[in-house]
């Protein structure tokens, strides 16, 4: 990166120098702060993921963990899934180097690049896009995820196997399956799977896009965006000091959600174990699974459903969120209990019997799915759903089973079309203390910046 | 509407009997208090646009003009044109008093129907979809307006003229004219025009999504979507006290926007005069005409584009917003004033001199638009750019004129491409202690309703 120019070669003898010069710190004074906090030294291991954002607030980039995981869900996503375009192994790893240096810089409320939107050499484009320039760093969290096809390319249509492009077939990770086609599917290529995935959540969309956008930039000749998707409303809660947010069906949703307190309950079901270093898994340890699936709501049809069908369809109420068995919100379901009729009260057809643990071996997965709308189709019906996107230890024992069930029985499948799917393994953190930084003490890319995912290519 | 049910009929005994009756005012108490200033009596009569709204706040939805106008921008909207599927003209005013009603209620923080998303009759439909139940009102506005084709229908691709479905072609307005075509226009039908439009803007997507969606539900049999719009991010700001935000070029956007505060340049060129009544658009006098232009940008080619050529190509500083002929962000620009050079520091084609009122005898307008992002294209391009929303007086005078300059000479258009386009008449507001009330006081739909667009009916 060359200096910047003389001010002499200003078009303007104005004050507009100046300030075309100053490095925009995104977030201004929080910024700064965020960065004594998220970088370098001594903090503790793991992520805080109790500690709610403000507007301003920032999450630590590095830890035992990648954050926008157990961190409570922000209000706003953008999900971007990428395909590589390159298939040179160094260039993949100059990308993750790029993308985990940028990423570290964006949740702490700085610009993509050192000089920020509007200085730095005034002959070469900016280093950042510039149009989140004045807001606050939104709680942002970047989550990067490797697809199967990274690993063993795209199986052709006849069956011919994928290719192993980057050297990292024997690396799969055995739970990076391919997913069976479940009973209602009605996948569109073009919103499913990617080599990459970025996750994106901020509590402003502004800041979430502008993340995805800057990402995408730096990838320009490595990979190619290959599908996005903006989710408006968060629909789970993943920290007990949220309120439960609701879907588009108007149910609350996430309330037996694994929460970020729970940290036995993250090791069983969200957390990759360190076993057999041997295994091809192993560099995934301290890392997670990322299921996506865009679900499609007959929203207009639902609307037309009554009150009683609603809540037995669910099997929990429309108002507090109750078990139909009886209760509060978070009273467990009583799926034995039955009703004068001597029909159990929580129908067995009903989502959250058949979704439950104890329908699934004990299975639980960490939701943190989004509400999207996208338009409408040429009937005037709203294109709206749910962005399932759910975290789990292992998607054949903690996501599979489940959605098969669901699939096949479950009441409210007749309101879904699934219409996007995407499978990722996702890399533990970078290490806090590892990042590199440059001359002002923010993190730059060098030969020797840790990635995220750097396990895998040791 | 019917009478909620006998809590005997519920299938549990527990408390969901309970909540699911109960009404839920949609902003708790605050909502409350909203109802309290927001209906009745003895308001003064225009909005109030300089009162900053917070998440948990609320605009007025009465007055001598539509919200939504001058109301400060809010951060998010959801913007839905309906094509018309009766030819009924007293099914058009019954949906437009339903609209009022609702848009009454929703904007105060109430629910859509009197019982809310989770009491009322246990076998019908919750009169309110629910996803927006534990949201706050988010300073929700909504606005109507008339596209042509409501007027004189839609003419054929032959030329034949359109039909005069409801007995209001002599009440077109004059300004209601079909917008000519544009150099560089690239629109899609699916994306333009329509009968009605509906603008829904909040601090909260949801709340806007939700305000969208149970309006649609109210029009089910009598008008459908066309299309539809999302805008995360404003790009204006309408009062001098908000900041002013950027759009996707990273730019500064509404520096020199009408703004609430100038009352005499609303009334110059905002608001539709009061001339004679025998004119076919004196039913207008107080309201305003929308321009909604979807603008998508190439981003990925801009973000190539060095920092210089993007502040010539504008006409202002990337980090100030500051006129390049000096000072900074709210100086006048001075077009006169030349470089060493002896060119003129803010270039003959850039944008801020092309859209300059001094170009255009004194015409300006009042841009109120948002920043879109509609997924990629198939060469990994993201469909982004600038919903450009502009509440004008007269579009003959105060847009066509402008479009038609930026189109064909306006540097910035190589990076841009209008995709979608609609004009419509906005009605002046109902007024203050206009709307019938039911026994709880909140808004009701009775016969003797008052109506946006009444006048138009007259
Ligand atoms: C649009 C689609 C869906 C809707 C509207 C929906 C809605 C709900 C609701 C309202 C609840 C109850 C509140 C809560 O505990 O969060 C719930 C629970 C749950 N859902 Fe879904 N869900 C959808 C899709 C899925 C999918 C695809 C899966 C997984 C394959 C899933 C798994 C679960 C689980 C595990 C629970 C918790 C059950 C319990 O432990 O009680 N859901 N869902
Ligand atoms: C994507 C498309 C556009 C972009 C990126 C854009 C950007 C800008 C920017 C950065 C400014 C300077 C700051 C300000 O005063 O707001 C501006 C000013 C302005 N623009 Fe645009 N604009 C776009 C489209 C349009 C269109 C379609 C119109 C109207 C036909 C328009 C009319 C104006 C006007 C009237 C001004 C104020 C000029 C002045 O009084 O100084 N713009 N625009």
């Amino acid at each position: 990166m060359s200096a910047p120019t003389d001010p002499q070669d200003e078009p303007t003898a104005t004050s507009s120098g100046m300030s075309r010069r100053a490095v925009l710190g995104l977030g201004g004074g929080l910024a700064a702060a965020g960065v004594v906090a998220g970088f370098g030294l001594g903090r503790a291991t793991a992520p805080a993921p109790a500690v709610a954002s403000t507007a301003a607030g920032t999450y630590p980039f590095t830890g035992a963990h990648q954050a926008g995981i157990v961190t409570p869900a922000q209000d706003r996503l953008y999900l971007a899934a990428f395909d590589l375009t390159t298939t040179s192994r160094d260039e993949l790893v100059e990308l993750l180097r790029r993308w985990t240096t940028i990423a570290a810089r964006l949740t702490q409320g700085l610009s993509a690049g050192p000089f920020g939107p509007a200085s730095g050499p005034y002959d070469a484009p900016p280093d950042d896009t510039g149009e989140a320039a004045d807001l606050p760093p939104a709680g942002l969290t970047i989550t990067f995820g490797f697809g199967r096809s990274m690993f063993v390319g795209t199986p052709g249509p006849d069956g011919t196997p994928g290719e192993d492009r980057f050297g990292l077939a024997d690396r799969l990770p055995d739970g990076l399956v391919e997913l069976p086609h479940f009973a209602a599917d009605d996948l569109d290529p073009a919103r499913s799977d990617g080599d990459l995935v970025v996750q994106a959540c901020a509590d402003d969309p502004q800041v979430a896009v502008h993340a995805i956008r800057n990402l995408s930039r730096a990838a320009f000749g490595t990979a190619t965006i290959r599908w996005t998707q903006l989710g408006y409303g968060r629909t789970s809660s993943t920290s007990t000091a949220q309120k439960t947010p609701r879907n588009l069906f108007g149910f609350k949703d996430g309330t037996a959600n694994v929460k970020a307190e729970e940290s036995d309950a993250l090791e069983e079901h969200v957390w990759v174990p360190a076993t057999d270093t041997e295994a091809s898994s192993a560099w995934l340890a301290g890392g997670s699974y990322l299921v996506a699936r865009r679900i499609r709501m007959r929203i207009e049809t639902w609307d037309r459903t009554s009150l009683r069908e609603q809540e037995n369809l669910v099997g929990r109420t429309k108002g507090e969120g109750a078990p139909l068995s009886g209760g509060t919100e978070f009273t467990e379901p009583d799926f034995a209990k039955e009703g004068r009729d001597g029909a159990p009260l929580i129908a067995v057809d009903s989502h959250v019997r058949l979704a439950h643990p104890s329908t699934h071996d004990g299975a639980r997965m960490l939701r943190r799915g989004y509400n999207f709308t996208d338009g409408n189709d040429s009937l005037g019906r709203l294109d709206a759903g749910l962005f399932f996107l759910a975290f789990v230890r292992d998607p054949r024992t903690h996501y599979i089973p489940v959605q098969s069930m669901l699939s096949r029985d479950d009441v409210l499948m007749e309101y879904l079309t699934h219409t996007g799917s995407g499978l990722f393994a996702v890399p533990p953190g970078v290490p806090d203390g590892a990042l590199v930084t440059g001359e002002d003490g923010t993190p730059v890319t060098t030969e020797k910046s840790p990635f995220v995912g750097q396990q895998l290519f040791a």
